[in-house]
């Protein structure tokens, strides 16, 4: 028996809320969890059907992407998820799918406005899609690349990667994070489901702008500052 | 057993039927029921998981807020049901959801118009979206702020609660209401259905305007007026 | 046991299809069928739940509307059901709904374009609105004076009912018919899906047009011609 | 037992993919296998009920149309298929369909432009759209016309049916290709996705572009050039 065995079926059952949240088609996404006090993360191996994964197909590698445990491939996407893990000091989960509407955001290169509680609830301010990709990038390190240029845009953007849990790569799709894997799965979750609200009122109203500050403060903060009294905590 | 064991399973169902109908994603939802004999209010509590909630979960408070039993905390939207059955005499039942077409019309501070007898069979005219809430009431005490907003909009609006029995908050999503809590569901599903349709005419037809008002007076008045014909009554 | 039983179990089942094909929530939609050779209509009870209906609900009147067997109110639309049954002489199953799609080009009040195969397999030509009805047809026998006019649209447009077998009714929704119930179930289930398609297509290129003549008539009539050749017969 | 049990099953199970997708209504779609070595193929039998279809129902013909084996009538769209693995000589696999967004794109004349990696991962480029068909192709032979439409268009516009394996024919809807059958519906099952979320672009920013071509160089070539790195192999 694995010495990751449980954290390898954390990420399994992780990766199989992607097809049951209607996340993914085929094998369009990935969940990994990075266990800092092991120095570990485990990811979802490349190219398996969800229906077929078990927890023994988890690949576990150290922090630098060399492989401590697994017979398979780890996704084609592993160097993003460990550029995130490196720049990002209180993630432990990250995901990337190719759900439908936050990729058409990616897809028009546009961040999705806050428009509303919904996004308030879990995202301070808009969830930013990043630059376009420069030819250099894409064809040298590209996955290492795309982490480099989703770190890049919360810099230049100066967004706290806790408050907004999730980025649009250009062209491309969402990825998102938390505090662990499950975490990361809820988030681009409520990503996919505000962008296609997003999506509706930029199409009945092209202008409109993003909700008033004092409601986004309210909505955020009363789930997640630290007076915060939603829930039963 | 609870005293209130009856009116605990009766709130519940209604609950259930949030992701019964695909109207809420995670904990986005909420109803109660005002029983006026015993005056007392069962409503969900915060942020559990359906698929976790069991009648004793029910919080039971009267209609002040005071808890009266139960061991969680109520919906953090407690007070803003509180105010609607202290103002709608007839109405015993409340929800609110982030349910998606609904929400995106609040998300574009719009009225519902009434297109269609779909909308007609149920809602006396516009399905009205209230005005945007001020920074004092946000920053106070703003789920009650919430509910009185919602009480001014049919007041200055003068629409009759029980003809149109819901509303859209400003940047936020709907509530609606009922005879009782099953009632107040069957209402916001209406309202998700319609806000879908009107929508598209929208969008197929920007400058579209409401139904002739002699249909609506035959669609809604067949069914809810003192010479209602349709059904078994 | 009824002497109608073999018609009620299969007007209970062309029912029954309407929320399998996701076409009715709640209890908004019917379908009846005439048996010519024994003069009886078999319909939906009036505002009974899909869930709970049973064969013997099914109410069984005459060309006139008289009730011959059935303890329950016939649906609301009897008459507009009763109507189109005596001025379309080949047709034998009528259905009402309020799906989706179709019910928005009726909010519209415009006819639904034959912009593909899709619809040219089924509809040979578009599936015409009908006029918004005066006030006197809605205040008076108004479902007598629905059923009136989808007869009229039919006859001012010089359309055959058996040609295009369903038709929208202006800010209400769609009626569809056919051989028997069945069949008109499945028609109402074409013009649902040809109605988001077409919307679709009108949202992407407004001034879309009608797909070529010769490809509409090489589809309906390789399954409707007396050349017919598609299917098994 | 027939000669070709295995090739019948194989058949049957893309066929049945087909509803499992939700990629059909009704009858509406099939699929063939090509078996080179044995000069064969299997086709789904024309306006065959998914449910009740079973492996002996496929049928056995030549790649000239003339039936092997089989009780029932080949789908009318046979000699588009025969036409297809006469031209494209990897190709082993064909399907379509009436798949609601690609058919969208079909009705609408246009090409699905390449706007993401979720495209590019599985088409080098834009999935063609034909030409309208001439009015002797659709009164003549109109179904092996479609195929000639077909393979002109991959000529005419020097696309390698490898590369982009699926096509929309004008005013109709979409069909795809693979080296087997299951491949063509997987194949196709992306064209629908990915048709959808450039009709939600295409709404957003009318005029939007194709995605950088070294993105789409980079997506395609990692999954399916000789250095391909994404999946076990």
């Amino acid at each position: 028996m694995s010495n990751y065995q449980d954290l390898k079926e954390k990420v399994l059952a992780a990766n199989l809320q992607l097809p049951e949240y209607g996340l993914v088609k085929f094998t369009w996404g990935n969940v990994s969890e990075y266990d800092r006090e092991r120095g570990v993360v485990a990811i979802k191996p490349s190219g398996v059907e969800y229906a077929d994964m078990k927890a023994e197909d988890i690949v576990i590698v150290d922090i630098d992407g060399n492989k401590v445990e697994g017979d398979l491939k780890p996704s084609s996407d592993l160097d993003t998820h460990l550029e995130l893990y490196r720049h990002f000091e209180d993630v432990n989960g990250v995901v990337h799918t190719h759900s439908k509407w936050a990729t058409i955001w990616a897809q028009s290169g546009e961040s999705i406005p806050a428009l509303g509680t919904t996004h308030g609830d879990y995202f301070y301010g808009d969830v930013p899609c990043s630059r376009k990709m420069k030819k250099e990038e894409i064809q040298a390190e590209y996955e290492l690349e795309t982490g480099k240029v989703i770190v890049e845009t919360f810099k230049e953007k100066e967004i706290k990667p806790n408050e907004v849990p999730g980025v649009l790569v250009y062209s491309h799709g969402p990825f998102a994070w938390g505090k662990d894997s499950l975490e990361a799965v809820h988030n681009i979750t409520v990503i996919e489901e505000v962008a296609h609200m997003a999506w509706a009122n930029r199409m009945m109203n092209p202008s409109i702008l993003a909700m008033q500050q004092e409601l986004l403060d309210k909505h955020y903060l009363r789930k997640h500052g630290v007076d915060a009294y939603y829930g039963q905590n």
